[in-house]
């Protein structure tokens, strides 16, 4: 397995391909139409709620089917835009997701804090305490489960239990936690969120959980009028098909980590003004996020994909970005400083082998990397 | 071909199956990667763009990848809400699908105006233009080009001169269109949108259109900015397959609607209390709306399913609404008498013999239907 962009996307898992496929051939019929084929297909897709709500020990009534987390997400914003007095603030986490910040500003223009980057890629408690005092504390927080960036996860649980404290509502985008994290205590969070391309669903359907949550998309009475459009059961079924090999899979996050952390080892021996951002916190088994000087980041990743091995220069959403991706900004990183940012993700399936390929094509491609760049300097003279 | 259920949604078509199932295995990385196998997917995107927009003769930059017409439709009155002057007003017609009218609502709280319901289904030109002459006239005009419910055709290209004339933006739900009615002219509209699972597509994507037009869902660089969320390449690439498919077709409609007359007239015959919708005014070749006083609507759809045929009650996303759906409220039927409301939609596949099939299963529905009610009578007394 020489992909490793798996918090980008991840391949469709075999039984979840499979349950997509059949139910292209047999489930296609609109789930709110009148006849039994219909009910049928509303019945299963009622059966997808409740197994996913019930590994997430939430009422399935709380969970709502989007098209992704990009929709939920913004959905968190928009609804609360409606319901919130005049003048009402919320404070986010200086990593957030575009669809998180940019939702955010769009509802609460002028009226966003943003809590203060630290070193270590985490949030700060205490900051985040100051804020829930304030006179005019916010109405939400959104401070991400982990970062799809560098993989630093983020004190959720913490940060869920001190807003229930404040009585001030917590929304946690947790799109890269299924798979990779624990997902215990996600019902502490006032709202949360998922993709299932990112654990080995289909692409355009995820969901958005909270009680009284809905998405911004309104019209018909689809989702008990939670959100209108026809109901994508295909790709219901098929996300939860993966969600349930998910929850079947007993993840050893520690043998998992161990295989990243002797990469990430070979690498910071290899290129010693490498750095490894968040590498002081706790992260996701699966990533690392390089501050690699060397060439720019571009270069790096052609050169490696012509190896065979695809890795990503952050995160995807934001590869054309001009302003750079959350975490350059939040690390006040130069334009020339954050083209050296590269993103290395695995997933399920990637062996010690794989992770060892991968450091023999990052050594391959410095190699010819150095080595254009004398011929180009020698032609230059 | 006994499912007559196509205005709610459509089975997919082989071709657009197929480039489904390849893109599923080939196409799945995330779009906006930066390695070789997403700038080819990439590539394959815009293609799928410029061949769309080519048919509809607008700018590819135009168009824009939604999850369906729902997201669609909420994005034009999202949008606009944003950029009006404060107390602009929004104008619609009386047969507008939930995802245009609640989404006005929500957008322009008590700033919706509503064109008089006219007996033949159509809207009046005459009122549509007082309008635009007021000294308020509305910022946008909302008028479908064909009633997902009755199939009765507005004269959208007449609203789209008139509104260009006027300087108002105007905005044709054109969800039910392709593959049944020409598409000549969209480009007069200032927005429009669709749904690819009503012409063979998949479901949960579809495209919205206009120049500056964008997605409500924010955050990501995706489509150029216009709309956030990992690109859903594997739907767009059959969505895109079943449009072209649609495009070889030559639309006889004439053919298409005789059918569908001589089964109304066999209708008509057989139950002479019954009401066809729209009947006078242009319609989609696939389309009947009945009001069949006889039974209510709900025992035929399940009287004809048993007997292997697939109707509706009215629109899928209004089935289990209890403010009745549009067509109930524009010709102010009373619940009990929309509970006597039933739908037939067909699509290219249905033959002569599949139209006399389901006239055959009508009348022996109501042979049933009327010997389960002899009997309960006998009961009763």
């Amino acid at each position: 397995m020489s992909y490793f962009d798996n918090n980008a996307t991840t391949p469709l898992h075999p039984a979840a391909r499979e349950a997509l496929v059949q139910a292209l051939e047999q489930g296609w019929a609109n789930p709110s139409s009148p006849y039994r084929t219909s009910a049928q297909i509303r019945a299963s897709m009622e059966k997808c709620r409740e197994s996913i709500a019930s590994t997430l020990r939430i009422d399935p009534e709380h969970l709502t089917f989007t098209s992704g987390a990009t929709e939920a997400n913004n959905s968190v914003f928009s609804s609360l835009a409606h319901t919130s007095p005049l003048g009402s603030r919320v404070l986010l986490s200086p990593y957030e997701h575009p669809s998180v910040t940019e939702a955010a500003q769009l509802w609460f223009p002028d009226r966003v804090d943003t809590l203060t980057a630290q070193q270590n890629g985490e949030i700060a408690m205490e900051e985040l305490s100051d804020f829930l005092q304030k006179e005019q504390r916010p109405v939400l927080v959104a401070v991400m489960a982990a970062s799809n960036e560098s993989g630093v996860i983020q004190p959720w649980r913490e940060v869920a239990r001190l807003c229930q404290t404040h009585g001030v509502l917590y929304h946690c985008d947790s799109t890269q936690l299924p798979g990779k994290g624990s997902l215990h205590d996600l019902s502490l969070c006032s709202f949360f969120v998922t993709s299932a391309h990112k654990f080995g669903g289909p692409k355009g359907i995820g969901w958005l959980v909270g009680e009284g949550a809905s998405s911004l998309l309104v019209g018909g009475e689809q989702e008990k009028g939670r959100r209108g459009g026809t109901e994508n059961y295909p790709a219901i079924i098929s996300a939860c098909t993966a969600w349930e090999s998910l929850s079947d899979f007993t993840l050893d996050s520690e043998h998992f980590s161990s295989m990243r952390n002797k990469f990430e080892k070979q690498m910071i021996s290899e290129f010693p003004s490498i750095q490894v951002i968040g590498q002081e916190a706790p992260r996701l088994w699966n990533t690392s996020l390089f501050l690699l000087p060397n060439f720019e980041n571009l270069r790096w990743v052609g050169k490696l994909d012509k190896l065979g091995f695809q890795i990503s220069t952050g995160s995807a959403c934001s590869t054309t970005k001009k302003g750079g991706s959350p975490i350059a900004q939040a690390m006040k990183l130069s334009p020339a400083d954050s083209q050296h940012l590269l993103r290395v993700s695995s997933f399920h399936s990637h062996t010690a082998a794989d992770w060892d390929d991968l450091f023999s094509a990052f050594r391959q491609a410095h190699l010819a990397l150095t080595e254009e760049s004398a011929d180009s300097s020698v032609i230059s003279f």
